[in-house]
């Protein structure tokens, strides 16, 4: 690392409205879902002047967050906030309807119930040996009227075969694997990103074409170390904010 | 939890090929991730073999794939990898210098540099009266040609004065954190979510407006528990994958 030097001079004194417009934006966003607006946004006026910035800044800056569907604008009603997004942890291994149990009753609607061989790459996942018959399951998820994921989930056969005797539309898998098993979830490896939904998936979780998605996919070990459950999770992102917590590791 | 019951009858034997195409597509996306097919991908039937499905489903497959972008198809060169995606940990509290450490270099086109007065919720953030002096730095950052993401920060006044005395081209803001306080980085609290880029954001981050975007808001604090750096991080969907591990709490 240099020592210090000066910054560059040439950085612009006035930044261009769009760049200012998203700095406010990013902050508004989550006092929305703090619900600090829960009984509609302040006027333009106040929010210019909370924000040190002119009435077209604040303007601009709600046509992002409308954009991305957060919020709804009307002459005559004002500002209002359009979809409520739910936390969803990321410190620990939770199902859906344990997280949620809070803010009410997580619903499946059970799209598919197969067993199947699975491709090598699946296979490899579960460590079995390649086209060995498991147990998939496709979940549409409610939560309240309107879908929040599908989830498409690779059982190990044993587990799959048991876990596929419950009602699956009531209940989290991660509650049933640990009924049939006897043993408690260990851990999972999770990868995480943003996906725009195809057409089918779009239509399926209620969003307009090419909406962001947040996609998981996850591989679920039993508290032996098994890998027993392999899901592909699509989350409307409009609905689900990820949170957690990281420390600073020795190196 | 009900006693085990039968799995409903009446879910179709035969699915729509678009649900066996997004089956197909989720694990071919973490194929391609894992560098399987890094000097292209096998041909139609060969993989219709692999999944066991037709090559209308294949097709319909890679239609999905190719339409986020990740890879590219033509009828001569057959189909290719056409973003190198990289992978981000959320198990540690690391920058992205570091973190790409072993890919290539990290550069940064500092966009602004600014002191400003807080809006509240910032300021509540760092623990600071509204309206108070932050410093207040945009960075574009790149691996290789292409941008990797837009990250937007609010440093503590004291802590932020004495890190832009040093180069924001080359340097992790956490590791100038660090130098500057003398002290290690504590933990942060983060909020991750998915967004469609905006399209200024599209222009900036060089993507199709509409993208889907990785969107992360973070707190970190020093050592002592003193929060000191706001970030709002826009970064590609395509390609950065975040990855980290779970662990089942006691309940």
């Amino acid at each position: 690392m240099s020592q210090p030097d000066a910054q560059p001079v040439s950085l612009p004194v006035r930044r261009p409205r769009a760049d200012r417009a998203r700095q406010v934006a990013d902050v508004l966003r989550h006092q929305i879902y703090d619900g600090a607006y829960d009984r509609g946004l302040p006027a333009e006026s106040d929010l210019a002047a909370e924000f040190f910035v002119s009435r077209n800044t604040i303007r601009e800056a709600l046509a992002v967050l409308k954009n991305e569907g957060l919020i709804e604008r009307g002459t005559k009603v004002g500002t209002h906030v359009a979809v409520r997004k739910f936390d969803h942890g990321l410190d620990a291994l939770v199902g859906l309807k344990e997280t949620f149990k809070d803010y009410g009753e997580v619903r499946n609607e059970v799209r598919a119930v197969q067993r199947l061989a699975a491709p090598p790459a699946v296979a490899r996942k579960l460590a079995l040996e390649p086209g060995a018959q498991v147990v998939f399951v496709e979940r549409l998820r409610y939560l309240g009227d309107l879908p929040l994921s599908l989830d498409l989930t690779y059982l190990a056969p044993d587990i799959g075969e048991a876990v596929i005797a419950f009602s699956l539309e009531t209940n989290d898998v991660f509650a049933l694997i640990e009924r049939v098993s006897g043993q408690r979830l260990g851990g999972a490896t999770f990868a995480l990103e943003a996906v725009s939904a195809d057409p089918h998936s779009a239509a399926t979780l209620q969003v307009p074409n090419g909406s962001a998605l947040l996609m998981a996919e996850r591989l679920t070990s039993l508290d032996d170390g098994r890998p027993v459950d392999l899901e592909y999770i699509r989350m409307r992102g409009d609905r689900i904010t990820m949170r957690g917590n990281l420390f600073r590791s020795d190196t």
